[in-house]
Order: structure tokens, then C-alpha cells, then sequence
């Protein structure tokens, strides 16, 4: 039996990638990946190796959890290396958890190489802290895509409005304002800056500036296809942070953040 | 007037560095670096680099903020590319934000380069998920260092114990005790499962796995000198986690834990 590597892909930029990653892509008999995944990152693999798409993007028809887990298991089987390619980082969101327990149930050899989380490369490209220290105590990651496609039902609305927590929601294109209501409902404050975010770390990124009340009320969205991922909180717009390049952007008008800034 | 780099050295594996980050220490003139950066990582750098190491090691003589970030101007200005060299990722606690403003304010260049943070790293060595769906929802990261060196005062203490958010303490070895009381007191259960790991990726990590009961009674501790990291939440012991890697390391002898793997 061969061994199993899933291996972050980290957003997009394949430069983004770690070294150990790369080495893995490069190594591989078969690469499962997810649609999510940017396509020049697949161009590194070997010529020979085989790629498979099991992406199931919100919507539409693909793959099941359990179809996925079950092609793994077959495929370890048939080569000496097979790569299941996630995007951003394997830990963080993203199922990892079934695949890994799927995969350790059939006695198969395990490896995770982890991918550079998307935040970290947005907070790398506006070149801010996720975390400065005169506005940031704490750094949350949460996904706005339940099991059923809406909001996930349990989330901790008190401790997601703490005003020095910077926020960060993956996968908060569709209710991204449903998301900013509650929040602000719970007493975080509506001039809170948000940054919405597409296919960060690639050519064609799409990133705006905000408040949360701009995307509670819709101003503030999405305007392609991509991934989309929200931050939230003051470290945003703190001094040397993205306020230094607002001017490159197109934002959303909320004339209160123009003028902090 | 040159480059300034800010790159993430990620928690000590020279496979973790990101392509990126290992292309900007090939080519840097000047290095400053963290005490904290593992070695053979420095020895990536070309020949002729510079090193200098600007640490700040808790309760030893060393740097200071301001001091560091003058000496980034000063030396930009002598050379064509300097790297300031950080541990794990810059956009995660570490004061970047400080340096990046000490920067803009002088009128240079800056690009940030992320890194691989330690508990991606952690969560791979042990070949978990950092947000299994079964038991975490949210993924938290915290300082236990403050500013004047004991838990930082401002914490959300209700919401960092949220029985499904699984929370990640950076700088956690001189506070964790502390810590794990207030979770505790707080409602957070004293059976919750804590990973405590030191050298994260390095040949010489330890890695500890008890329960906040046991932290809070000083019976789950830091064995070595260096950067301590603690996970808190059932995601370390879920279905496919870490319980299949248990007999391996050394625990800290909470029969809760045992008989629960």
C-alpha cells in the first residue's frame, strides 16, 4: 500500500507554496485536488502524473465526502505516492478531519503538508498585521458555510462581536450579510473596517474596503466567481496597514471609513 | 533606497519556508533575524549575506521595539535587499505591524512574505484537522505573553471558552497554568484536551498531550527551552487525530484521557 499525502495548496500563488509541498506535487503518481485549487499550481507536477478533480464547489453537482474518501482509499492502493491537493491549508476548514480519519481506518500510511492559509497571504499582500497590537488581542477563523449552505447554526455570536478580535470568515460570499446583521446585532460596532477579498494571491484578486455595515446592507460584495474570504476589525485600517492602499482599490463608498482614513 | 522583505521563517523546518520566502533569503544583502528563527534556516541565505540577529528572547538582556525598527531603516538604506526575518507567519502576533508602520512612516518599500504558522504545523505533524466539523467551529489564536509579560489583561475570557471553538495559545509557557484556571472558571470543561508543544517541526520537539485539569495543575509543562505552543479543544482528540499517535509520546498521566482513547 502507498502512502497518502494531503498537502495544502495554499491559496493560489504558487510561490505560496511551501518547499515540502512543492516536493510533493513534484513526487506524485496521482493528485486529487478540489476545484478551488489555482491551475498553475497543478502545472508543477511531474508530466506523467495523473490528475483527478473531485471538487465540489457550492451548487453544483460533484463529489460527495464519502465518494471522496472511498476513491482515495482505492487509488492509495494502485501507486506509491498519491497527493489529495487542498486548497489553502489542510488544518483549517476544508474536511481534512473525514479524509484524515477515512484514510487512517484503512490503515493507510498518512502525511499532511501544510498550505499558507488564505489569510495570511491577504494580510501579506496589504502588507498589515492580522493581529496589531494597539487593536488586535485575539485572531478567529470561522466559515459562513454550514453543512445545509446557509450560516452555521451554533456559532458563538457573543465572542465573534468582541471588538478586539480580528475576524476572519472563509467562504463568506453568500452570507457574508447576514453574518455582518448579527454581528452588529450583537454589538460589534457598524464603522468596523472590513476587507472582502477574491482569488487572493492571483492575478486576477478583486480586494475592497468597507464597514460592516456596508456589507450588512449589501454595498460591500463579491464580484466574481472565486473563493471569497472577509476580514474584520480595526488591525485593517491601523497605522502602515491597507490604509496606505486604499487608493489603488475601489471601495464601497461609506463615507465614515474615507474620512478615518 | 532598497527593499525591505518582512518573511516568515514559519516554526523551524527549512522544508516549511514557502517558495517565496526561500527565494528572498537567496537573494538578500542583510538578514536581521529573530533569536527565535531555527538556525539551519539562516544557513539557506547565500554566502556573502549578513546576519544579525535582533532577538528579544522573554526575560533575557535584548533588543528593543524602537531600536529594531530604527535599524531597518538605517540598514535599507545600505543595501538592496533587506530581509527582516520572523518566526512562523509576520501577519500573526510578532509585532509586525509595529515595524511595517516604522517602515511606511520612513518611506520604503515594504513586502510582506508569508509563513507557515506553528499550529498549521502542529496540526500536520500530528495529522489532524485544526476544525474537525464533529467537534469546532472556530479556530482561535491568543497570546499568553502581554505586554508586561504576564497574560495579556484585555482577553475575552467568556468567549476563548467556548466549548467548540478550538483555541491555539502562542507564548504559553510561563502563563499556560494561569490560563487553563480562567478557562476553567469560565465553564470551559477541565476534561478538555490540550496539546502542549515545544520546537514545533524541528528535530528536537516535544509534544504532550494532556487536559486543561491538567495544565491548570501544573502537571502538563514545557520539558525544554524553547517556544512553547499550546491547542485546546476536542479536535486533538477526535476520530482520526492525534489518539491514533498517543502511544508514542509521553502524556501527562490524566486517566480521563487515557481511558477516553
Amino acid at each position: 500500500m502507498g502512502k497518502v499525502l494531503l498537502v495544502g495548496a495554499g491559496p493560489g500563488d504558487p510561490d505560496l507554496l511551501t518547499v515540502k509541498a512543492l516536493k510533493a506535487l513534484q513526487s506524485a503518481d496521482i493528485i486529487l485536488f478540489d476545484d478551488l485549487v489555482h491551475r498553475p499550481i497543478l502545472d508543477l507536477a511531474r508530466p506523467g502524473a495523473k490528475r483527478i478533480c473531485v471538487g465540489k464547489r457550492a451548487g453544483r453537482q460533484s463529489w460527495g465526502q464519502e465518494e471522496i474518501n472511498r476513491l482515495m482509499v482505492r487509488l492509495a492502493g494502485q501507486c506509491d505516492s498519491l497527493v489529495r491537493l487542498k486548497s489553502g491549508d489542510p488544518s483549517v476548514f476544508g474536511r481534512s478531519g473525514e479524509e484524515i480519519a477515512a484514510l487512517a481506518a484503512a490503515g493507510l500510511e498518512i502525511e499532511v503538508v501544510p498550505g499558507i492559509t488564505t489569510a495570511s497571504a491577504l494580510a501579506a499582500d496589504l502588507s498589515l498585521s492580522l493581529t496589531h497590537r494597539a487593536c488586535a488581542r485575539s485572531l478567529r477563523f470561522v466559515t459562513a458555510h454550514g453543512a445545509k449552505g446557509g450560516l452555521p447554526p451554533d456559532l458563538d455570536w457573543r465572542g465573534l462581536a468582541d471588538p478586539v478580535t480580528t475576524l476572519i470568515v472563509y467562504m463568506g460570499g453568500r452570507t457574508g450579510p447576514e453574518l455582518a446583521a448579527r454581528l452588529i446585532a450583537q454589538g460589534r460596532a457598524a464603522r468596523t473596517p472590513v476587507i472582502l477579498a477574491e482569488n487572493v494571491s492571483r492575478p486576477d484578486r478583486d480586494v475592497r474596503l468597507g464597514t460592516l455595515g456596508d456589507l450588512a446592507a449589501g454595498h460591500l460584495k463579491a464580484q466574481r466567481q472565486g473563493p471569497v474570504i472577509l476580514g474584520i476589525g480595526e488591525t485593517f485600517t491601523a497605522a502602515g496597514g491597507a490604509a496606505q492602499l486604499l487608493p489603488a482599490w475601489t471601495h464601497s463608498g461609506d463615507d465614515r471609513i474615507g474620512a478615518a482614513l
